[in-house]
């Protein structure tokens, strides 16, 4: 008789019926990869009644989260239900019962990963966590096994699809800001609180997590530097496009030996760089170390069925193990627990990077001797100018620079110098280069 | 005390070297994600003279394989030697002594991977051959363990750096086939024999491994229509900008349920297409299936250190196996040799493709009649042309058309009737367009 694996899902949203309707759907496929049937055997939600189009027996649906947890025949449990409690606990909880725990769950495992994974290990348990990064793309199954003898020393993520479709949008319609997110949200791209996919957070959540397993430190998640893409002018864009790049909202993890960089914020990349072609929802994760260079790997972030594939991927993961007996196969946090070790997070305001500086300027007479005179007392380089000239005299003019590589301080205490010029009209605006 | 997992290399030219580079280099983050030590204790070559510029203790060397197969602490054999023969003896041999293997050689599994992956089952031993298809892109992890759940539709890859190098280089500096061949060898991306990368034989023995893994079908090596870059022209690239393609040498799989279309040849990609802007020496492998769209991983597909990467990834998730006490915990095939199924392999002649067309003709009153006259006659929709006059009559002239999807049979049909005509200079060509 075929082996049977039970598995519990506590959030009965988007994802956990996208899980359902796989392992209903795909039963045939799974069977023949896994030689064993992977079945629901509880469902937990607030809401039970809803219709999520897919079908499911009433029987399996509960209310009540403990159902899943306690329930004897459980082997793994699925928590989707997001966000820092009550998952924390039921994860705590579903670990102390002995089982095995698969989570999208990106927000929680960035600021308590170590809590909880520790949890798992002292109970010789896995825990899958594949779609808390990048959906569909195995980045993580990636880091943890197949570079898994190298020495990593940067990730560059494009690991929100909202943002990078809003900023996609803007690029390829030349639109603003807000019709841009109106129209994801209409598309069911984003959410009615944009805030985290805009502001950065969830790529930072996402960007924690990779850092970890990719240099095996834990990782502070107030540390990192998060600038999200609300600021970003279609002028930006159009700048950048002149200067023969795209702006996209990249998530930086760097490692020089001594300490990492970690931050995201808007990033000019030059148009021939892939990454600058991952485009709309797509998510790109490009993982760069001593063996192989770079690797690149694109997919889609985000849905139900995308992120339920990682989710079930994990799943069959954990069936394998244990169905060939094996305990403690592979470290969550890649690095054995005895290995980790903290590596000093940098302060944003000790890197090095090339800048693209926007200002707004009357076109008066020694306006560009004025602020290439800072620049210059603060050992900004600048690489190329364009000045843009207008007829109307008297109104603010563009005039828009890339920088040689320069210290980040510096661009901040000199920016803040030129904002008091009585030549500047607004506020000026600086956007990193990455190469 | 630390554990040890011993490994037997067979093969010590550029990726044998690179593993034992590895396995020394990093041995401490090895060590740090693993838990255990990993040493090479004996190594096999015909020459054991040459310096590899790699330090290696000349008593682990030997030129007798069997030291290696026999030796009573090998764990695992590493077989690098490629070909058919005696790599597919050894490998059997290690088998029968209940060794693990890894390997590389796409051209042996493509080939006898059935009767190879049969062995190693039956002793309930692993095979690892990630390095086998696009060196450390984790292709072969991500369809046996990532894509799982999945039903794959299709497999598009640029597997083979070679013929990309040279492709790129012709698009971008618009020289001649020769001359970017020429450069590939000097600079050591073209072997001086470069027949299987330039003829798409070693693409074929790729997307071969890949649709068995994808599918659960074996493949017999044979059926798959097998047409390399020689015959890509300077012509044909720039007719290719003009129309908005890049041309790639592409290994193709598709699966509509009933049969497989595997071929390997030039086709035309549409600019945007994030796989047309994979060049140089860069692989990609996209995979498309029924949850997750479309994912996308690209990286170095050969070389020392990228490839030895995915060698040594192998031998580590082999002694995470060995270590966790699991057995048969992936099965070689992605499906389990129960459910293997031959799925028919489509023959060429039955495709249906968009097809771009360039024809020599004299600029003759008619021609495009005639010429148009009998595509008609084949079913074959014209979906857009471009003639170039010349000013000295009497010469040929180019005559390119895109046509809509169309038959391949018809294609050829067509082509033949039309080399017939007196009007047409040379041989007509025709490359396959994929979207």
């Amino acid at each position: 008789m075929m082996r049977k694996i039970n598995v519990g899902i506590i959030g009965f949203g988007t994802i956990g019926s996208g899980v359902l309707k796989i392992l209903q759907d795909n039963s045939d496929v799974i069977r023949k990869r896994l030689g064993a049937i992977v079945e629901v055997v509880k469902i937990a939600d607030l809401d039970i009644t809803s219709d999520r189009g897919v079908r499911v027996d009433p029987k399996l649906l509960t209310t009540q989260a403990q159902e899943v947890i306690k329930h004897p025949e459980v082997d793994v449990v699925v928590e989707l239900i997001g966000g820092y409690e009550p998952a924390r606990s039921l994860i705590l909880q579903a670990v102390n019962e002995g089982k095995h725990v698969v989570t999208a769950n990106k927000a929680l495992l960035a600021k308590h990963g170590s809590e909880i994974f520790s949890a798992v290990e002292n109970q010789q348990l896995s825990i899958g966590f594949e779609a808390a990064v990048g959906g569909a793309i195995p980045i993580i199954r990636a880091i943890r096994e197949s570079f898994v003898a190298n020495k990593i020393y940067s990730i560059e993520g494009i690991v929100n699809g909202t943002a990078n479709y809003i900023l996609s949008k803007m690029s390829d319609e030349q639109c603003s800001f807000d019709l841009a997110l109106k129209e994801a949200q209409d598309k069911g791209f984003a959410e009615a609180d944009p805030t985290f996919d805009i502001e950065g957070i969830d790529s930072a959540h996402k960007i924690a997590i990779l850092s970890q397993l990719a240099y095996g430190t834990p990782v502070n998640f107030g540390d990192i530097t998060i600038q999200g893409i609300s600021g970003v002018s279609i002028d930006d864009i159009e700048c950048a496009r002149e200067f023969g790049y795209r702006i996209k909202l990249l998530a930086i993890s760097k490692f020089d030996g001594d300490s990492v960089d970690i931050r995201v914020h808007p990033a000019m990349i030059p148009q021939s760089n892939l990454m600058a072609n991952v485009n709309g929802v797509l998510n790109a994760v490009r993982v760069c170390d001593d063996l192989m260079e770079e690797n690149i790997l694109i997919g889609h972030g985000a849905g139900s069925l995308p992120t339920g594939s990682a989710v079930v991927a994990d799943i069959i993961e954990i069936s394998r193990d244990i169905l060939s007996g094996s305990k403690l196969r592979v470290s969550p946090r890649s690095f054995l627990s005895t290995s980790i070790k903290t590596i000093p997070i940098l302060n944003i305001e000790s890197i090095d990077s090339e800048y693209f500086l926007r200002f707004s300027v009357f076109d008066n007479p020694g306006v560009l001797s004025l602020i290439s005179g800072i620049l210059g007392k603060y050992s900004i380089g600048i690489f190329s100018v364009i000045q843009k000239g207008r007829c109307d005299e008297g109104k603010a003019v563009p005039l828009i620079m890339m920088t040689h590589h320069s210290n980040e301080k510096n661009i901040q205490l000199a920016l803040r110098e030129i904002d008091k010029l009585k030549v500047v009209y607004e506020k000026s605006n600086f956007i990193r280069v990455e190469k």
